[in-house]
């Protein structure tokens, strides 16, 4: 029985190397008995040779920007490309696999030479299975477009442009935890601690710590820190004052905020499911990363 | 029926104000059934008078360093002092409860002036119990004396003096997190996070959230950076390289170490318990601490 | 001899209070040979009676966004005033000197309980004369307009929206200092590092030290530092790489930059000379400011 | 005519590679009319062989601690052999020049395989000669021995073992600057501020700006913040209170401070001159050491 059977394969949106063996990937799945299909970021990549090979081989390609109902989606990419895929996937309950095509990510650990193999091991179950959790957030009280709703790394709020104030309220559950004004403030999941609060200040959160990590950016006060709280409250954010504010998510959308708006981020129903190779090893990925040692 | 019946009081070491209604507040828990007993050092911290009035109603006290049997420790004090009561009698799982003499505390947060009325409500159970973590500390395997064995804030290394190296190897559970060259490390618990580790650039950690923290000392290498993990991984250090680095443990004692040794840091398996007023908020304390809005 | 001959009063845009002893001010100033003169400004924040008063007594009133040619600035208002007042007058050669309304501001340090014993005693030398520089900016070779031109606290180039890239390259003088990956960069005088720049994490610089502070906001790497040069350097930036970003210069006016831009940023060749009460003391301030040994 | 006649040779304290092409560069220098000297480190460094070749060219060799009177000093090591070796000659006014044996350093950029060439070069003044400032210390009035008289990296103040306070009184010329609790103080030149400085969080200052910089070792109060000042202040340092505290200089000596003592730092009335390569890039030494762009 394999573990997984309806396997989507799924790429970064530029144009990359022509991926010769992926097509025997494929169909080394369907021989296991799986059902290999392909995002039309696939077609995009690859060469016409390669498209032409799929076709030929029937290889079911989704239309785009459509969302197929399938147990694990290979993502080969960066960590950008993977967490795109994992909004769109890991909501529906899909295990995610990140292939790097050059460079080690923290999401996409398994290298392109090993793909094929590595993909014959999961569907077999041979993995190291990972449950991170995810951010849901309501935007006064609603659920907004997918894009603004699930985060794999980051809720940001921020001013805007220069010389606008920003003043925020924050809660942790029903307690106001402080007030701030700031250019911003993230609220990161551990898998976000190694991203853009990294680059804020912010600690290193191991990704199986169920915590949320608030960091400010810039804050008008010295005495304001980084603040982890546990994952199981949802944090509100109340938008005191604002005049140009907006949210982002992941880096992505761009919904606009203004006073008396109010922003609440809880851990999401769903987890985020991650397939590494079994001998995965966050802190080596972190120290290759951060060069320490070096 | 007494939440708590055997009622320790103890204090802090230097001279303070006289305590005109510590007698008071004695004879009313008598009164309740409760059992009140002293410290020596509350002996040594209020005048003659009030010390034989004690003597007079025969308000049993301890011998100096001898620790007592009880359920509730109250300790008048700052947050010294109940780091130090903490220290002894919460492994023993007595719970603490902390009158502040002048400044408020982040774990003494009853004022002076309402002693009698919290502690009578406490002794029927009308209070918010807090369950916090502490973390236990074995060298090379062995636990050492008492000093060196609880911490309720942090466990330090630190290279000694100046132009020493001090080199270490971090493990989370087995596996290797990181070497470190550095002036020390600080390996804190969420009640440490407003601490040493709030000094050495480390984040505010809620009280609630099972995580330990480590912050570096002045990393050689500037892309280290404070690494949170789940209190259930034992950490373990290496010292892979020290001159005349050493321990310490809530700022208290001071045990060498030398290249090779190695500290395991766990959580502890008693509870820190602390009694809280009802209206206890953890947030507002900190606000008030750090000039948060000032 | 005064030292100052035509001395301009100049204000903060929102209303504040009636400022009764302005009108005794200017006359005193007049009395003593000088020439009051008030900009728009000020009508605006005084009540009707007070207006009337000063036209009555024929003070010379400023047309709407006219700048007249005079010896002394006097600005009531706040930081943020003085701010605006110096990249107008300071240019021109003008000295400043600012009232607070309230609050002790790094540059407006006299009371207005004490403006008009002040001034007439500034009227005879008898003040401490500070200067200050500040900069100037050009934008692929040209000076812009007055609002993009003189800097008194920094120059800023942000990136503009989330997920968006910047990419810089920074030259001090001819030579190359880094490249720079970030949500920004910060170049500000000593003036502006108790400013944006303390905020995103520079240090404090003291007013006569001649050096250019840069300090990057959220560096992609977590090795970049601020970095402090001569003054007498131009400092020259290249954007590499950009969406949105823009330039702020004292938090005003919003030039988009586009990748090839190039930015010059340089010491001014008008100092900003400042008046301060005799006992003025800097670091008293910051340590008011910043609640230094609070 | 040669720009420096009198030329020492001077090496690190553990044993190195056999440095063959020393000897060669040795006679060189004799051909062209200069005087060679080595100092006893460097017969501790090579082989016998090499070692019996110089007595057999009758180089002078320096007695063990003894110090020439030279115009200039090669020395062969890291950055912490140039530091020993400009600390004892800079005050002498003594060039300096760093051949670094394997890894570029901050101060030793000349590669080991140019020695000869570049030596030959800079006898005829064909260099690029930087110079810096250091710092002369003096505890409670008096210069202490050589060790802990001049600085050229930095003077750090540290408060000794955990648990001990440190409280610290800061003046910049005559004016109280600020008080501080903290671990520690660094006063650091330039050159310091990529040293111990920069692993205390401090801005990278480039060397040719005439400026002390001070930074607070894990401050109490979290509104602290380094401090950059003009080096022809005289910085003075009163310890209002300490218990082990002690003062470092360049990470050497181990003065011991208490309650009362005062320290006073300046620039040195000699400067600090080095030669480097003509090709001497001090921003792209700083970005290979720090990984800048990597």
């Amino acid at each position: 029985m394999l573990k997984y059977r309806r396997i989507l394969f799924l790429g970064r949106e530029k144009n990359i190397q022509p991926l010769p063996d992926l097509l025997n990937t494929l169909l080394a799945i369907q021989q296991r008995g799986g059902e290999a299909i392909l995002d039309q970021s696939i077609i995009n990549i690859v060469d016409e040779k390669t498209a032409a090979d799929f076709a030929r081989h029937k290889i079911p390609v989704l239309e785009k920007t459509a969302e197929a109902d399938v147990d694990l989606v290979v993502v080969l990419g960066g960590d950008g490309t993977f967490l795109g895929a994992a909004r769109r996937y890991a909501p529906r309950h899909a295990t995610l696999i990140g292939i790097n095509l050059g460079y080690l990510g923290f999401l996409t650990d398994i290298s392109l030479d090993n793909m094929q193999q590595s993909l014959l091991e999961v569907l077999d179950g041979d993995c190291r299975n990972e449950q991170r959790f995810m951010l849901s957030t309501t935007f006064n009280g609603n659920l907004l477009n997918a894009d603004l709703s699930v985060a794999i790394n980051d809720v940001v709020i921020s001013r805007g442009s220069a010389g606008t104030l920003l003043k925020l309220r924050v809660y942790i559950g029903e307690t106001l935890a402080y007030e701030l004004r700031a250019d911003g403030l993230i609220l990161s999941t551990p898998s976000g601690s190694t991203a853009y609060a990294l680059s804020a200040g912010g600690p290193i959160v191991a990704p199986d710590l169920d915590a949320i990590l608030l960091v400010p950016l810039c804050p008008h006060a010295l005495t304001y820190r980084p603040l982890m709280v546990r994952a199981d409250y949802t944090v509100r954010i109340e938008v005191v004052q604002a005049e140009s504010a907006r949210a982002h998510i992941d880096g992505q959308g761009d919904y606009l905020l203004k006073s008396g708006d109010s922003i609440e981020v809880c851990r999401h129903e769903a987890p985020l499911s991650i397939c590494h190779p079994t001998n995965y090893d966050y802190y080596q990925t972190l120290r290759k990363k951060l060069l320490w040692g070096g």
